[in-house]
């Protein structure tokens, strides 16, 4: 795709920047600047894109926020050693891989207690504006691709931006914190200008004070919880179901993974919130209740792949019981990835071209969408179509 | 969903009027009239089809031609046995079941030999329009649902009505037919002021000739082959592949189906036409050749119904090999007979509102859309709703 | 099979004996003996049976306890409704059905409370007594095939038969019982001098002090938990990978299912002594541990028919990975009452000829088998065919 | 596993030496002995083999025929590259590698042409004993690892070896060969006082008059096809539906593959071969004619993987219809090549304990055993055992 526009940077602040999506997003970018690489699987480098001026792949610097001590370069080699990336690709990259991994703070776990939360926004938004100042960059994107959190208690704080500013200046005490991580680092992205994504399932910028200071600050942000596997597969095949009037009966899933994000989703609490948002589609698409469970299991041999089995009853003409399952493996890491990327570059001009608050044509790159009826996917592209249309003619 | 028009009567002419397809379509429109079941793979029955002022279930009055002798009260006990239709529909819709087999008329190669295709033709328009005139009929549409025919050489006179018309005058000799039974069926039913559609994967209408009899007849027609089973799942996935910029490497698929169909399909010349038109809507929706076979296997054990399995591999970001499979088991007569029905009630419609030539925008029932470049079932089926709208803005 | 000894009746009590397991169970045998049906899933119909001299199909008298209501004439014709039998087979069997439902008596929590387990017992040993005596049968096997129970806590009366008879003696306060409902009836039936065969992953005779009463009494007894669906599939399996030495990494699996066995086993508490039984063939074949877990979900639509997923992920030479998958779509009573019919001829034929104890070479049939090491199906195969041997030897 | 027998040399002759099977081989044999990697695969690396006196991985010397130029060491690299293989394995054991690659010959069809069969023979039979001789080797054992042949017509010379051997003298004319390639290197073998394996589905040593030689020659040899993939897991299934009197109604299965074997088997004429042999093991297994067909399918990106699927209908208890699915997702070679060298081994202890003739007792290894009726998996495996221990037996 060539791209016709005045090039400038753009920078790309990853929350959990030495995880696998990150590590991945970060060796791919180069990768394809490089030409080593195809570009398969990034979307906006579909000609459908090439007039929405987007930055080119580039003109992304790369930075975040981890809690994790694993260099970008070893996190690289062990991508590489799993077959997620190719064998050479680390080596091809090294210098990027170390350029990003220089640019890494300390996430918010890892920033020393005793401080209110305000206290740690503040020193998260430093860190933002230094990273966009010594690298003079025209605009930065903070996109979260950290371990998805528990679903939080809702507080009254959440529900107005002053309310919530006075209560983040209390000290933390006894874990109560008023904001989870994903959320801080929304707030903290906002208060230093930058446009915001959740690519997890966690709370993040979905909360009434934080979309209050999103458009006081004129800043878009998108989320939530990237659509990759199970859920990609599901948005294309729920539509048919529903065009030809079939009604589905029960929809079963069962989810092995292995892989930080698979010890991580093992873990009971932090399902609940990845299942929830997995059945949501569901009964929203069709419009009536559908039967089934959706499991994640960790299996650990799996390592960066993953293996989905779906399976559909649903009754036709006269009541005639068919069904459907399908099987999906893949790689997480492969298919976030370029939607990472594909983000980073429509938040950038999408905050360029003066959007403000949940950008709802997104929809097509998430599991939960914010403020979306459309669950189709190729409606959700169309949307995303002309949204890109919408960038390019903007001046 | 009400109907405000003022009713009267469409005819609805099956040639394979004692299939399964033909059979369980008749059984459903008169069980539906009477609100003994529900109207479940009726696309028409959506509310996006309330305002196209479509004829009624009720309205319809079917009739056909066949070859077969087993009547149609006798051939519903057997799809009751095998679970295709409720145990008691058969007994519940007898007397529609008995009045449509009165009006099934011999089928073309059961007329006597030595005659001319011409004469036949001849003898087939007289039955539609002896159907229409003793009914009082506004308008009769002829639906071929009978056995896949092997697909024929091309010949010069498909090319222009004048030199077919010629063609079919000469007395048929040792079996060197001008037009397969299909299109036979299709020219008869053009002669007689009919709508023609063809749910299989039969030459039927697609001639440059016959589209010049429906021009000039001012007839509406539409084709071919319904898509039901892998082929509409295929129209769903594949987009979503394409959406998402992700290389499809080989798609792969084995069919094993019992029945009349299975049967038909496993003699392998009329496998080649109906594995062709399977495989061409792939290298189609993508825009690059994709490998892999598919295989159609006779088992007869599975009676009416159909497992598909379809193998699919791709290519992700950075070069990621990945893989989805999915097994469909369905009852094809179940998906196809509310098909049959949708496609009746729009092709009157169409007639009505004065609709001549191919009708590209049911482009979403077929395996093989006449004209159409959109494969992706979801477009498809935003073109069917604008067109349901248009239908029902016309007077 | 023709089976050469004197003809004498052998009485089968069914605990659950409205379930949709007996209530096929009962419906077959009478099919079999007035040959309506095939012996097809009769694995005693073998030849490798002909010379144990078991009790014929038509030997058998059908008794049992149930707590549900409906009767098994309309049990049988719900389970005709939903394609489990043919049918026509409720009403050609009619006689037996109406003759096993006067049979049944009311199940241990239909019997009033305020009672001590031991005067429970009681009347459940005169129900069998006078079963045995009024259709002067040569024996009664008593067969467990009610719903599975939670597995409860063990206690030290369990231990020695003399602790467990003075506890038995205690009015049951505060649900506080002894013996779970499933090891009150083998306690009975042991009583009364019948074998029994727990069906079931539910307690039954698995205690010390109730082996303790079956040898005193000179009873056999089997179990556990009869071997239909996945669990068949991995004692077939789990053979191939050890023999080839491959290295299994993983067994997951998810087990949808519905009808009453669906229902019951959705509550968590009792799908855990399910899922436990399920897991414990794995380790115990391979000698090493193996991930995975294995989920059951009640899916309502799914009727008495099962669908199982497994997924095995494996290691061959040189370290390559591999996977298998398989999906089960069974019959789960279908499955069932052959065996229990199996087992009813088994014990009853085991019992004559002096067998005490546990019974271990019926592991072939059971989940979860009595003392054995063997969980290779065929290996269980060879044990039962030499069992079956030495069962005609015997006089 | 120890192994107590002194030490002597044996040599492996890999006809189709430098192919995926027998690359994978040599690297294994070299990696096992140096420790590098683990016997997982290897069957006789289980404890039931301890006592059998087998040769050593570390007393393998390989070498063999070829028509290809690719060096074992290139071959190698492109297994590592594929994944078949660890990345490092092939430089760890490049010393193995190039010894081999040193002692292989060219193959029966690089041998020019214009000379009778019989002076091929004595060339292929001349580099077998100078081989043996150039080692000091104890003996050699031939295998048969080169691609699938079309299936010969079967000639009266093939009958009784005097008139084969007479055959054999003539000058091959216009490609009139007495004998296919592999029955020719079956013959040179024998000849040579080697014994002879065929893992491939080719002719190979199962002639009347090569068996005559082989008696004469006091050699043992085995065979048909080693089995891998879909063959096994039906070797394990078979049995199960067998043992539990449930009844096969249709095995259908479609297998994807890509590599040299993939493409070779594409070939319709070589697949006849292989599916021949693929559904002979069902009918005899039940005894009773099944349904379904089996299809192979090239999928070059599949590479060194397989993919097969199979679909089992079947009928149980009062005709319950059921099915099954599995996917089996393999890497050939990795299966393979273990095999490969348990063969070597056994055959090289057959041969010192002075065995004649087909083995039969090493049908577990094969798809279409020589000579044996059992086509259960672990009664095969068992017959295996105790031939096992009759070898250690043996002075
Ligand atoms: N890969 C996909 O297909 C996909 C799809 C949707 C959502 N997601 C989500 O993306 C996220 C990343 O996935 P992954 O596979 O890269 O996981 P990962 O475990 O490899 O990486 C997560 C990273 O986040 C870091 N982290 C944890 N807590 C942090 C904190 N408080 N602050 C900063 N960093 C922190 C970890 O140290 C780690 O480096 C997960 O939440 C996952 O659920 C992934
Ligand atoms: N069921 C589906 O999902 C589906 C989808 C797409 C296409 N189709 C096509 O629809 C057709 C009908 O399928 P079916 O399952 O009802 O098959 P079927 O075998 O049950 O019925 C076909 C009928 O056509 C009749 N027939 C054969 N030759 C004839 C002729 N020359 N003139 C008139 N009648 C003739 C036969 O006697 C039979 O009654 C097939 O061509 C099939 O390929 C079906
Ligand atoms: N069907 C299979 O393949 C299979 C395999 C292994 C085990 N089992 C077990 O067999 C049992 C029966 O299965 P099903 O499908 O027939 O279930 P079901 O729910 O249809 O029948 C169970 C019957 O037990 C009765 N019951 C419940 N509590 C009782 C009590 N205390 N005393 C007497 N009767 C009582 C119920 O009223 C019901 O009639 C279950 O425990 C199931 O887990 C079944
Ligand atoms: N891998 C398995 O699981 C498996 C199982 C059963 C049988 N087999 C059979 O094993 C054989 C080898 O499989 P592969 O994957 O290694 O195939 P491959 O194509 O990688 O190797 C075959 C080798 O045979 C050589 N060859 C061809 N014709 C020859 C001739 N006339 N003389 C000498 N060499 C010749 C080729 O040059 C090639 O190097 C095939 O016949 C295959 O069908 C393999
Ligand atoms: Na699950
Ligand atoms: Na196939």
């Amino acid at each position: 795709m060539t791209n016709t526009r005045t090039p400038y940077r753009t920078g790309v602040w990853l929350v959990g920047a030495r995880g696998s999506v990150a590590t991945t997003a970060i060796m791919g970018a180069a990768g394809v600047r490089d030409r080593i690489t195809p570009t398969t699987g990034c979307v906006t480098e579909s000609p459908d894109f090439a007039a929405a001026a987007l930055p080119a792949f580039g003109d992304l610097v790369f930075g975040g926020h981890d809690v994790a001590e694993t260099s970008l370069p070893k996190r690289a080699e062990q991508l590489a050693h799993a077959g997620v990336v190719p064998r050479q690709l680390p080596d091809l990259v090294q210098d990027d891989l170390t350029a990003a991994d220089a640019e890494i703070c300390p996430g918010t776990p890892a920033i020393e207690a005793d401080r209110s939360q305000r206290e740690i926004a503040t020193i998260l938004a430093r860190d933002l504006r230094s990273f966009r100042e010594r690298h003079e960059l025209a605009r930065v994107v903070v996109i979260n691709v950290s371990s998805t959190e528990p679903q939080p208690d809702s507080r009254p704080e959440h529900a107005e931006l002053s309310a919530l500013e006075q209560a983040l200046g209390d000290t933390v005490t006894n874990g109560q914190n008023i904001l989870p991580a994903s959320s801080l680092y929304a707030y903290a992205a906002l208060q230093a200008g930058c446009s915001y994504v959740d690519f997890t399932p966690s709370l993040g910028a979905r909360l009434p004070a934080l979309d209050e200071l999103a458009r006081r600050q004129r800043l878009p942000y998108a989320g939530s919880d990237g659509k990759t596997g199970e859920t990609l597969v599901k948005s294309a095949l729920l539509p048919m179901f529903a065009a030809r009037q079939l009604r589905v009966l029960s929809w079963s899933g069962t989810n092995l993974l292995g892989g930080g994000d698979g010890e991580n989703l093992a873990d009971p609490t932090n399902v609940t919130s990845k299942t929830a948002s997995k059945q949501r589609a569901i009964g929203e698409s069709l419009g009536y209740p559908v039967d089934g469970d959706v499991h994640i299991d960790y299996v650990p041999d799996l390592g960066e792949w993953k293996t989905a089995w779906d399976h559909i009853s649903f009754e036709g003409f006269l009541g005639a019981r068919m069904s459907m399952q399908f099987t999906w493996q893949g790689c997480d890491s492969s298919l976030a990835a370029p939607l990472v990327l594909d983000l980073a570059r429509l938040l950038a001009r999408a905050h360029e071209t003066g959007h403000t608050g949940a950008v709802e044509d997104l929809a097509f790159f998430f599991k939960d969408p914010l403020g979306v009826e459309e669950h189709r996917l190729i409606p959700q592209y169309e949307m995303l179509r002309s949204f890109a249309n919408s960038l390019g003619r903007t001046r």
